[in-house]
């Protein structure tokens, strides 16, 4: 087992990366504190896959545990479902000393920890994400929230776990898609922190997909230490936080144009570094070659849900009311190198605009 | 206009305290920084009684100022009246640069600090409270929740307010048994920590009630000056902070065995802290003479309203589901003196039932 550390002064928090964590949980636990049972928040889908060996752990260590599980799927993550947890936490006799166990994907991350966040003005939680996305990035940094039909993560708090356990064995059981999809946010990890990181890639991306241990529990530390830097640099994402939304202009805009439905988050950034990378290169900020490098590896990771039928207007529509779309200008985060990021303000909406528009009738196959 | 700050580092915060603050809102809210217009939330009853100067001060300074008007009292403190006020904020196209200026008492203040707690994960807001419990308490110290079925303030937030307004003069529009319900409350901050406090109201309460605004000038700061100390030293209620809660014991218990519709908190917490005094004498925790000069000083304050009827086993229910209580014993607060206070734990249930049978019996009259 490896460990790393959320550097956040009295909020400082272990990530462990490895095999077999899941049945080890009620140990490792125990070992960090904890010494009652957790409410655990999960779904049907995940406790089948992977609840026995987990759940099993954990009474051996606190006794009888509770577990509430939640619809699987973003379209849960939203007030309904939030408040059946709170009502399940009472009938469980949680209280102020009670902790959550969120058990699972980036959903149930998301919804259970601001339950966390919220239930008695705030419990302790921790997270055991079960999915690659969520290893390598929703599970750090205390980002929770529910979806409201204004938007996605609208209502939430800032709200840190006080551990993290991924297990890279449930990942085996992940389909590729959604294998996939949690490798674009290793991808940009490596585009904006670790040129390092996108060179294993590059080297072992046949052993990743193949589910191969050494080489997963590689990239979620390496994610995970990134992701860990920045945020313990900037937990309220003022400023350099902001470098993690590398693609998720473009992303965003994708996701919303075309209703949450044709991509799923991590594909949609997946396009958006693509867009990214080559519109920094028409801005002269990143080299040709390393805008085709990132979008080669891209690529070489999975067939992207094609882009055909999507308009520049919808696109744009989203974009003009994104948070960073702001007077003036569009804030993004731009790549002076692979492995480096810096964040940009004040880029020209028309410029942006004219590549979109050629970025979607070449279907994004832009000569690089 | 005086100002103290509750000293919590970079969430450091001021208090004013004083006269013609709120038709001077926007222009110290402007002094101290914001540059866009909040939204203000408030109820129909406080924007009649104060509404007129504040929102033209506010527009004076800042432009046009949405405002979400909710239902007066806390029955309203509850999740739908939350979710009236997402949408509300979502139609004035609020976003992170949002800021929330709640306008009114308790509840207000309550709901409307939840909100910006949760609020795309937590934006600025501004307490201005119009009645005398919430200058004295509840503006302070960035306590902020929402009522659920299974009871009062259990799913909410720590979030501090950027600044607070206490108007004196809005007080002078209190109902007399609204005026007397924060005093209990001003009492109590003079019987945990300043002695010289609860001498100034044995001096001056006649003037107080008649609203003199010296006097309230007076007893708003110290009282805001005692709970800002005491947040600085314990933000999330670890230890010190537990000292706000004296009278609450007996307090809590009895709101809860009358379904919150006899009292008002503050006179509950008036009955508890008579209990309070009176079963630290018992207990030989303080002196007779000091425990009766605070029972004769609450009860100069006005009539409570009366204890008949309530059985001892409804109150000792609720004492039993209280947090306080734990396995071993309750934590309760005590007075060594007038003007300190300690926290005991492992009080013996026995002695506590008793005393509150013979407290019941004798309608609170005890002899001292």
């Amino acid at each position: 087992v490896k460990a790393l550390n959320v550097e956040l002064a009295e909020r400082r928090y272990p990530v462990y990366v490895g095999q077999r964590l899941l049945p080890a949980a009620g140990a490792i636990l125990s070992r960090i504190g904890f010494k009652s049972a957790p409410v655990v928040i999960t779904n049907r889908k995940v406790l089948r896959l992977h609840g026995r060996a987990f759940l099993d752990s954990l009474r051996k260590s606190f006794g009888r545990v509770p577990v509430l599980c939640i619809g699987d799927g973003e379209k849960y993550k939203n007030h309904a479902t939030l408040l059946k947890i709170y009502d399940g936490m009472f009938r469980a006799h949680a209280d102020r000393s009670s902790w959550i166990l969120a058990f699972g994907g980036g959903v149930v991350g998301d919804i259970a920890g601001f339950a966390a966040a919220t239930f008695m003005r705030g419990i302790p939680f921790v997270m055991a994400p079960t999915t690659l996305l969520a290893q390598v990035d929703s599970s750090i940094g205390g980002k929770v929230a529910i979806d409201v039909a204004q938007g996605k993560n609208l209502i939430g708090s800032f709200h840190q776990p006080a551990a993290v356990l991924s297990d890279t064995e449930a990942l085996a059981t992940l389909p590729k898609r959604e294998l996939a999809a949690g490798l674009y946010e290793v991808v940009k990890c490596g585009a904006i922190r670790s040129e390092a990181l996108l060179s294993y890639l590059e080297r072992h991306l046949a052993r990743i997909m193949d589910c191969r241990q050494d080489a997963l529990a590689h990239i979620v530390m390496q994610s995970a230490r990134i992701k860990a830097d920045v945020v313990a640099h900037d937990e309220r994402e003022a400023g350099l936080r902001m470098i993690l939304n590398y693609g998720h202009t473009v992303g965003h805009a994708l996701e919303a144009a075309t209703g949450y439905r044709k991509f799923k988050h991590g594909e949609a950034v997946g396009w958006g570094m693509i867009a990214a990378a080559g519109f920094g290169r028409e801005l002269g900020l990143l080299r040709p070659d390393e805008a085709a490098r990132l979008s080669a590896l891209i690529r070489r990771i999975g067939r992207l849900p094609s882009l055909d039928g999507i308009s520049l207007d919808r696109i744009w529509d989203a974009i003009a009311r994104d948070k960073k779309f702001q007077s003036g200008g569009i804030r993004m985060i731009f790549l002076p190198g692979l492995g480096q990021a810096e964040i940009r303000t004040g880029i020209d909406p028309v410029s942006l605009k004219r590549f979109l528009q050629e970025f979607l009738e070449l279907k994004g196959n832009l000569k690089n």
